[in-house]
């Protein structure tokens, strides 16, 4: 472990003699290798990138120049060449280091990113600004080959094209199905002039492309266009002339010297260029390789006799509760098409998708289309299902609109990760679902709290004749409540009477409002809970009884507080005319970004947990007037009308 | 006009003699101009597909096929050929046919569209679902070229290209910037053979390359890159076992016969096709394509000895106050960078980029590249404002947060057509971004009164360090209030004193509350209006002065009434522990869309007009207690703090 605890900057990195690099990419990968074992995170991605960083890192120098990682699942060579090797045990850790690149973590960190297709178009602006400034800041955006088919990577692209200047995308095209035989044609194929590249590539294509799953294929086959669309319209020696990208590779994302090489030959280009760079993910660890998607983003695992065992985390998720319940449905309800926008895994829908393959679509990252995609099923007589995590549906937002909800289309949404998601921090919290849906007309939104409300929701949901979406967290599946009522739009379940204070709660809260009530109990404060199971349409009977009691109401979400599900409570509660002072909104806080941490912590430090719902009942029983608050009802014209 | 009037579906244009098309070509636009000219509407892109239109359900019965426009700007020949010409003289007005592409009005219409790149994944999941359900409809999509550089058009093409069936993607390519010449050459490389086409296109853009404007010229390239990837892994015969499109074209989309003969051919291919179609904008009247843009879109007009004369708006829009503001405040400041995506009249930043050409983009119909470019040229020191409609910065929804918010970046969103939006109706009203941005942690929302207050808002915006949004309406700004002072960061503006009532308002709903109030003073009800200014921070001072009067409070927003400023202004009053019993919030309904109509017409539909602002205090000055509430406090251990 010589080398990387001498580089406190790329400088020392740059300062190191050539033969050395090697020994510095195996040292980082045996960091990664054990800080991830030991604290889980994004494997397979980094281990891929190791050489094409030190390369960059080489070549470029980005206390000057742009980098900009897309996604930035593959940020942790980056960090340990940055400053950060020191804390790098720390990552996704309270107080420590980001799991993504984080701009107020490091200035080598331009923006704080976690979703795809962003690189390029921000890379863009850059560039025109440092142009307008007279900043002679080179611009590389490093994008995966399951980023560069996103709208806005595409988009990305076509600006970029204008540019008269510098501009280098790096295509880490670490397409794990490609076999070692293909790996090494690649290696063949590997050219800096798009010529070569052609023919080969056609050669390539048809080798691999039976080989690949269904979806691969058209991913990859938009990506040759891609390329052949560059190529075609630069010839050698326009290059400067055309608005374009100048194609290169693929090159070996291995051979560190050869990076080094390439990147020195491409760098002060005056125009835009794709170099297109081959990796391989998992690279250095067989186990790593052999299951990339398995060692992706694990939880912590052991390595023993050449394996990895990753640990068991223990109970049932709610994302395996959630598919093999659409299983079950779907035996029965032929009407049932599940898609997902390039989170098989992720959204359990990969389950889905072996026992019916007929009514599963993974879509790629790609959620706008996934919605409308959706759109046209529902239209055409199907119940789609759409499981995308709450955070990426924010990139369909449109299209909820537009094609579902002024259509008034049955589209199901299952928003797994609806809030607060833990080690991957601010860039994916699920916080503002419920605010960014319910000023949808006609649109339903549920929570359950248990496995067997999720199984009510989702049958409901395929009930209605309009758009509905389900959240549920990144979490396990608490012990189910007994005897549940069953769903009926628009009603909500009394869980727990009590005379002191109502706990009015959405989804997962309920379990630690139910927990928060035993222990208030024993301090001889009895608190009522309701789950109110629908964000929109809200109970309205359910507000008049909670208000109606005379004690604090307490709404907790695990969501912003603005404008989320303790809004609508209040708006109701106003509508109805109903005393609102004595009431509380627990949520995520409004005014900041709650940054990665274990979720157990963020739910603690916002006080969503048991612990800190007891807190509040304590501070609102002890300290509000326990009403009912008598009411001189007065008018101006002399008359009551009662509401 | 013989023809028109005997067709009521598009059986009886399949029942017309071939030689009788041209004639009915001839009468349905003179028809449109016609109905355009008196009542305004879109004129120049309906022109430029009535041949095509025709030869469509010429050849396709689309009563069983599946007709799929992008955007609808072009659906007005669609409309008058599926029964819905008798009433074509009520397009855009209440209760008449929409302006685009409706549902509701017909089974020919077979999604509400307004907003673009959506018609090919929608036609996707059409197609998905009758391949399932084992229904042999066939898919045909009209795509424009503006609409097809997309990144969910792009998205939608990368999915269709997996399927192995027919489907149709006809390329309405009606790029004004060609000029006869190029038009003719057009025609000259018209082939049905993309090896043909292959070597014509690279001529032609080499010719008209350098005539495009800059920004023209990546959205063409990319087209042409699309039709070479096309081409190149379409060899023929091997095109049922390709997983892609087949590019044909382009073809003349002014020869009825010749489009009827193509379609006719591509009609059943059991693969995906695009075919480019060359239209002219406009076409068939000389004033018209010589302006396509100025006739985009226009109000009604009259045509006199070969030229049309636009009728005078009168008055001066917000557009030209926003612009003509950004213009002079950017000749004193060198960091404003202002960025549109593909509405330069539209936000009137045309006038910008003519004054400011290097500071000055049109980044196409790319929202969210647009929020992606503004991020970076934030973070390299710039000040972008991004001029965008309310409703198209919900296709920015995910870059917002991302990009912007999460950063901090001290990007200017200035929303134009904010709230109701008149003839173009429900899919462009800009209902609910306050609704989608105020959950933002540190996001800044403001709505001006008046001009002078816009100037005010944007002079704020500028030294803001972090994000703001300005939204003003697609109307003309009215006379400005005397004594305007200076904007503050969450300070709202006291326009009027009265102790009956206290009206709350949010930008242009300033006017038509001091008229309710002036109104309602000759009946001896005083009511004071406030001018909030800022829906984010909301001014807490103003908020509990307003609801410290103990008389009725009413929020006036031209926005949804579900979770927007009438609802911040909920949550802050609650929060202070105010009474709100006695308040009102007043917008657009939650539960439905408001059709297309003038806008003063949906103004008063929903009541947020002078006559419907005074009807809701008169009703709740009557009828609410005129507090302030004795409230007699008790608290549990018996003691009382006050709050």
């Amino acid at each position: 472990m010589g080398i990387l605890e001498d580089i406190h900057s790329p400088a020392d990195l740059r300062a190191l003699p050539p033969t050395k690099l090697p020994a510095l990419a195996q040292e980082i990968r045996e960091r990664i290798i054990d800080v991830v074992g030991r604290g889980g995170g994004h494997l397979t991605s980094n281990l891929g990138v190791v050489e094409l960083t030190i390369a960059l890192h080489r070549v470029f120098d980005f206390a000057h120049d742009r980098l900009l990682f897309d996604v930035g699942h593959q940020c942790y060579p980056h960090k340990l060449l940055t400053g950060r090797a020191d804390r790098f045990d720390t990552i996704r850790k309270a107080g420590g280091l980001s799991g993504f690149p984080c701009a107020a973590e490091s200035a080598y960190d331009l923006f704080d990113v976690g979703h795809a297709g962003t690189a390029i178009a921000t890379g863009v602006g850059l560039a025109r600004a440092d142009m307008l400034q007279r900043e002679g800041r080179r611009v590389v955006a490093v994008v995966g080959d399951a980023s560069i088919v996103n709208g806005l990577a595409f988009e990305g692209l076509n600006q970029a094209g204008t540019l008269r200047r510098q501009f280098l995308v790096i295509l880490n095209d670490n397409e794990w199905g490609i076999s070692p035989t293909q790996g090494a044609m690649a290696e063949y194929l590997a050219k800096l002039r798009a010529s070569d590249f052609y023919e080969g590539v056609k050669a390539k294509a048809k080798q691999i492309l039976p080989k690949l799953p269904l979806l691969g294929k058209p991913a990859f086959e938009m990506l040759l266009h891609l390329k052949e669309g560059i190529k075609a319209t630069v010839s050698p020696g326009q290059g400067f002339d055309q608005l374009n990208f100048q194609y290169i590779g693929p090159i070996d994302g291995h051979d560190i010297h050869h990076l080094i090489a390439t990147l020195d030959l491409v760098k002060d280009a005056h125009h835009p260029v794709l170099l297109h760079v081959h990796t391989v993910k998992g690279k250095g660890c067989d186990w790593a390789t052999a299951e990339p998607g398995r060692f992706h983003s694990p939880k912590p695992f052991t390595v023993c006799g050449g394996k990895a065992v990753i640990q068991s985390g223990g109970g049932r998720s709610w994302t395996k509760a959630f598919v093999e319940n659409l299983i079950e449905i779907a035996a029965n309800d032929r009407r049932v098409f599940a898609m997902t926008a390039g989170m098989p895994d992720g959204t359990g829908l990969n389950l889905f998708g072996e026992k019916f393959p007929d009514r599963y679509l993974d879509v790629g990252i790609a959620e706008s289309c996934t919605v409308d995609m959706a759109a046209g099923m529902a239209k055409g007589g199907l119940r789609p299902v759409c499981a995308i995590y709450s955070t990426f549906l924010q990139r369909a937002f449109d299209q909820v609109f537009q094609e579902v909800v002024l259509q008034g289309h049955p589209v199901m949404f299952c928003l797994d990760r609806g809030g607060l998601v833990g080690g991957d921090g601010s860039v994916h919290h699920g916080f503002l679902d419920i605010a960014y849906l319910r000023g949808f007309p006609k649109m339903v939104l549920m929570a359950p709290m248990d496995e067997v409300e999720l199984r009510g929701a989702m049958e409901l949901g395929l009930t209605l004749d309009g758009p509905c979406a389900i959240r549920y967290p990144r979490d396990n599946v608490p012990a189910p409540m007994p005897d549940c009522p069953p769903f009926e739009l628009g009603r909500a379940r009394r869980l727990r009477d009590g005379e002191d204070a109502v706990l009015l709660c959405y989804g997962v809260t309920c379990s630690a409002a139910l927990a928060a009530a035993e222990m208030l109990s024993q301090e001889g404060i009895e608190v009522g809970v309701i789950n109110a199971r629908f964000a929109k349409p809200i109970d309205r009977q359910m507000v008049r009884e909670a208000f109606d009691l005379g004690v604090p109401v307490i709404t907790v979400e695990d969501h912003s507080v603005s404008a989320g599900f303790g809004s609508a409570v209040l708006e109701t509660a106003q509508e109805l005319g109903l005393p609102v002072r004595d009431m509380t909104r627990l949520g995520l806080p409004a005014d900041r970004f709650i940054r990665h941490a274990s979720r157990a912590a963020q739910l603690a430090e916002v006080g969503i947990n048991a612990e800190g719902i007891a807190r509040t009942v304590r501070q609102r029983v002890r300290v509000q007037p326990a009403v009912n608050i008598p009411i001189v009802a007065q008018t101006r014209v002399g008359q009551v009308i009662p509401k």
